[in-house]
């Protein structure tokens, strides 16, 4: 079911930046092992430390890229302690990352997955030797991922399956897909915003399933009261509004503008979608 | 003419910013359908909605890159609406993108050029479905741009031809390509502000043809008179210098400085050239 | 020893930043003259005009990569003026520049290298034309990276050989691998921040090498005293470190957070390295 057959892409999430040659010389050392790889950047502007939101962007992005991509996801503040790294073989995919809860949200969205521990022996095996303490992604990652994309090495070569993550997600609950229960009819559903986007709107962890059993829902954030639309262009410009975005998570946005400017929240912000009309929950946050 | 046969090179021009995995998962989806597609990256940081910006980049920019490119451009305050999406097949590449005016200075620039709209039954035909409502380029523009790129789709395949696009550039007249006449002997010339560099190099709407009448030109900007030179090296460090940019733009910068930073202006500034001596206008704006 | 054979990968290396074409113009050339080319960025991030910082990184990383990598470097303030252009053949690689000292750090590390100046009548035997005055990665540095990485062109066919570069590092030295004597016992050692990353943390020209003779070295800089570990997990979140990094240099950090921001000092900040205890001089700076 996850049976894994490289189909010779890499992707690369870390909260490197591209600043710096970081990015660049993983890439140097992929193409070294498999000249042949194409690498596309998922993003490096994770920010610094929080393997939560590598997560909540891998979980609902791997699936865009072909069967059989290597994702390599890199926010590792543990780097050069005795922290394990994991891979997870899932719906055709592979993923490979530190065991710090950043994969558990595609494990929690997964129905079947595999999950195998590097083993210290499979790195002097593949001749991975002089590992730096502090850039693993370049050291390990890299090497590694360009064996998995090129067929030479399988997830289970790796070393021993384990039954779980060592960790879950590396915070409270992000409400992965599948990892929060529906609204019951005439409740409402809490959440918070995971991640703001490169147009100031604020991403929130509550997914379109737990919205289903509302009726005309509202969203009340930072204090005010957000309607829902279907798309950017249904509001006027400068208006907020909130709907489920394009990886069916709810957000909230101002067209043409900027939510997270226009309401001054941020990463954690609570948020509240009820049925309207909820006359005594109105503004409760 | 404008004869189109694919190279495999892809182009992408967006406002997406590179912080979100925007721009990683449009390309994830391109190598899906086309997995030897190589991807470049123009730009993605056309600032929020300023579809004119992107047109004035990709109109002097298209021809950088091997005849048989395809070039999508995705700035689309409209998605999910009911504007259109067209292809433009001129000197030897494909250009998509929203039908907002984003493509009018490549309309402009191109003495021959043939324009096709994107049909909803093309994107049925294709296996396009679950199309987002807010999230074209992934859903829409990248694999119609596997398909051109991959030859397995011609432009012509589109849709239906039409006679022009239903917008012309989205602001005023930016001055693209051939868009303005050139200045009459005596005459001065005016422009603006178009973008910013990353080098505060601020680049105007005005091509070197309308400045070639000019004799000892002079440019006004921010209320402060500036030179013209051939390079940035032919000033003194901290010098404010205009000069015609590679990109056949006029352009006024400060040597190894930021003329933004220098001049506090910025995009849509009105700028003025003159012939030197032009006693009584030399601080008209 | 130092003998050529391209592989096909082409670095970049330039401080034109990523929100404007240019970097991707430069990759419309390069697949242009060869299309099989694979272009992977090294940074485009270098401060403008700072040419020793673009030397300090690509001396450290060039190694990254494969065997037969053609790696540019575009930081160049003289362009359009009689300024040279460089290759330089070293360890299997090829590196290009302008000759501004932006490549004295990767001779200063190379037992051997062998360096050429590009001559204008290799430009137009390779039919290299329309020279812009401004724009040299893109109409000189960009088909001539791709006819050294397809190989149709060896470092030895650009033009004369030289017996140096006509300019050193661009600034003081900036004890590039091999520049500086390691400290002798009891000694301490002087340095700067040449830069700082994505992460805050304030990478020094202090090598391993330098360090290796100080006994329980600490450091010293703006005016706080740091200890020395292995990794950043050694810390507790928020703690100050020194570390030797993963390129062989001596960087300063917080444990998850940043150095820079903590100490508020940048780029040309001293540095002191001294063997614990040194009581007259722990706070000398």
């Amino acid at each position: 079911m996850s049976a894994f057959r490289p189909c010779g892409v890499v992707t690369l999430t870390t909260d490197f930046g591209l600043e710096d040659p970081f990015v660049g010389v993983m890439k140097g050392r992929i193409v070294e092992r498999f000249p042949t790889a194409r690498v596309i950047d998922l993003t490096h502007a994770i920010p610094p430390q929080r393997a939560a939101e590598a997560g909540f962007w891998l979980a609902r992005c791997f699936e865009y890229f072909p069967e059989g991509t290597v994702h390599v996801a890199v926010v590792d503040p543990g780097v050069g302690t005795n922290r394990a790294i994991v891979c997870i073989a899932a719906r055709g995919h592979a993923l490979i990352a530190p065991d710090n809860g950043l994969l558990a949200p595609v494990v929690a969205c997964s129905a079947h997955s595999d999950i195998y521990e590097l083993a210290p022996s499979t790195l002097s095996a593949l001749g991975i030797r002089d590992v730096s303490a502090t850039f693993h992604g370049r050291d390990i990652f890299a090497p590694v991922a360009a064996e998995l994309a090129s067929g030479r090495l399988a997830p289970s070569d790796l070393g021993e399956r384990r039954a779980g993550l060592a960790h879950g997600a590396p915070e409270e609950p992000l409400g992965g897909p599948g990892a929060a229960r529906p609204a019951q009819p005439g409740q409402s559903v809490r959440g918070k915003v995971v991640t703001i986007d490169h147009f100031g709107n604020l991403i929130t962890d509550i997914d379109s399933t737990r919205l289903a059993p509302l009726r005309d829902p509202h969203v009340t954030i930072g204090g005010r009261v957000v309607p829902c639309r279907r798309t950017y262009g249904e509001a006027r410009p400068g208006e907020l509004l909130a709907l489920v975005n394009s990886f069916d998570a709810l957000e909230i946005a101002v067209a043409q503008g900027s939510a997270a400017a226009e309401l001054g929240v941020g990463r954690g912000a609570p948020v509240l979608v009820w049925s309207s009309p909820l006359p005594d929950e109105r503004n409760p946050l």
